[in-house]
């Protein structure tokens, strides 16, 4: 991991861009620590840029780092000046045309579209983490935040350093991930926003239930994909700090 | 209206017995308020006694007092020193029995536990809030949290000075409350116990989906009845918070 600059953006938040495996990345961390901080994965959309996504990216950074926690995104699988995922297009072309014909997507197309990111997408999670773990402002917990939701649980179910997991049902999710989901025992806080026009709201039901953690909390809303409420925002901010930091202050 | 007792419980909060219309009931204010504080109803579980209840009750009153907010409880129909409601016992009863034998209870049955309560209890809190709302220490606009959910969605169905309600979905809701459910408009936050053996996950869902609020939140956490976290409460806490004072401070 090579770190390429390093930015004081004010009083709280510093951050840093990297390249690993060259795949780049930007690191936050609070401006003044006492501890190591521990660190949450920041997920993106699928398909977006990081640097598309960087203005909420910080915002969130920097209500992590208010709370004492680090946080890092990377360059996914396919987006910004990384090479296309074999088939990405064609199936994000063919789930659009379901989603807006009104009709269930096949279950082929899910797959097409999401199975191929996450087996990208968690490996490269993974040696992010081997990397920043080691850093001493870094401490020896993680989170996952947000972003496709397959990869979050995935990560969850696989990852022993991943502690806890805040997911947005924002997207559908594989039966195949829905099966994965059921190993997952870590506490999860799972947004979801009523009348998503990107997901189905009964799969959505159906796999918080399947969620094996016996600390899951479901927090809907109403509205569409884009209208999370900023409370909704600050309770996912407080469940990050009640399993980061209050089991260990 | 008539006060019977007062007594300050401590550096927040004042505790005062009343009665009227022949039914005895608390009322709980913030030990110093600089401006009149907004009022929440706080409901009962359906045959408890508010002498059974008041430790909770106080604890919630309590949390309601160091945002400022006053809060009220009012000894149920059926519960403590009150006549009981014709058929509730046999209405129970018979509830009890076709939950425990696994069964969807009868649309009937349901009926039979709930809307004779509802009818009594409406209009006993609109006759408490017409007294309450007059005290120079109490504002002009109300809440109700808790209890049983179908007493919670007429009120706010029916009532312009309920603002905002908290619900618990935790009673079978009988259709016709379904649909006065519909009616309700204004900012609800609905708390479900994922695995509630008093009642039925996809009732509960179905009337979060019903309320005709643009402003809902369903949180959803795992166990049962009574098994709701700490955090969840306080979640509901900052929700009235939000809708009794900031839209006005």
């Amino acid at each position: 991991m090579h770190f390429t600059s390093e930015t004081r953006i004010d009083d709280i938040l510093v951050e840093r861009e990297f390249t690993f495996d060259g795949i780049s990345g930007v690191l936050w961390t609070p401006a003044s620590a006492s501890h190591p901080s521990p660190l949450i994965l920041m997920g993106q959309p699928g398909g977006f840029s990081m640097r598309r996504m960087l203005p909420r990216l910080r915002a969130r950074a920097r209500s992590s780092a208010e709370q004492g926690l680090a946080a890092v995104a990377i360059e996914q699988p396919g987006a910004g000046d990384r090479p296309p995922v074999p088939g990405a297009a064609q199936a994000r072309a063919d789930l659009r045309r379901a989603i807006e014909a009104g009709e269930q997507p096949a279950e082929e197309v899910i797959d097409r579209v999401i199975l191929p990111l996450v087996e990208r997408a968690v490996p490269e999670w993974q040696r992010a983490l081997d990397e920043l773990l080691t850093l001493p402002e870094i401490g020896d917990r993680a989170a996952f935040s947000g972003g496709v939701i397959s990869i979050g649980i995935r990560l969850a179910a696989i990852d022993p350093r991943i502690v806890a997991a805040g997911l947005f049902a924002g997207s559908y999710v594989p039966r195949t991930i829905l099966d994965e989901a059921r190993r997952v025992t870590i506490p999860v806080h799972v947004l979801l926003q009523w009348d998503d026009e990107g997901n189905d709201r009964q799969r959505a039901l159906e796999l918080f239930d399947a969620l094996g953690s016996t600390e899951k909390a479901l927090h809907a809303n109403m509205g569409g994909h884009t209208g999370v409420p900023p409370h909704a925002g600050e309770d996912a901010g407080r469940f990050f700090v009640r399993h980061l930091w209050d089991s260990r202050r």
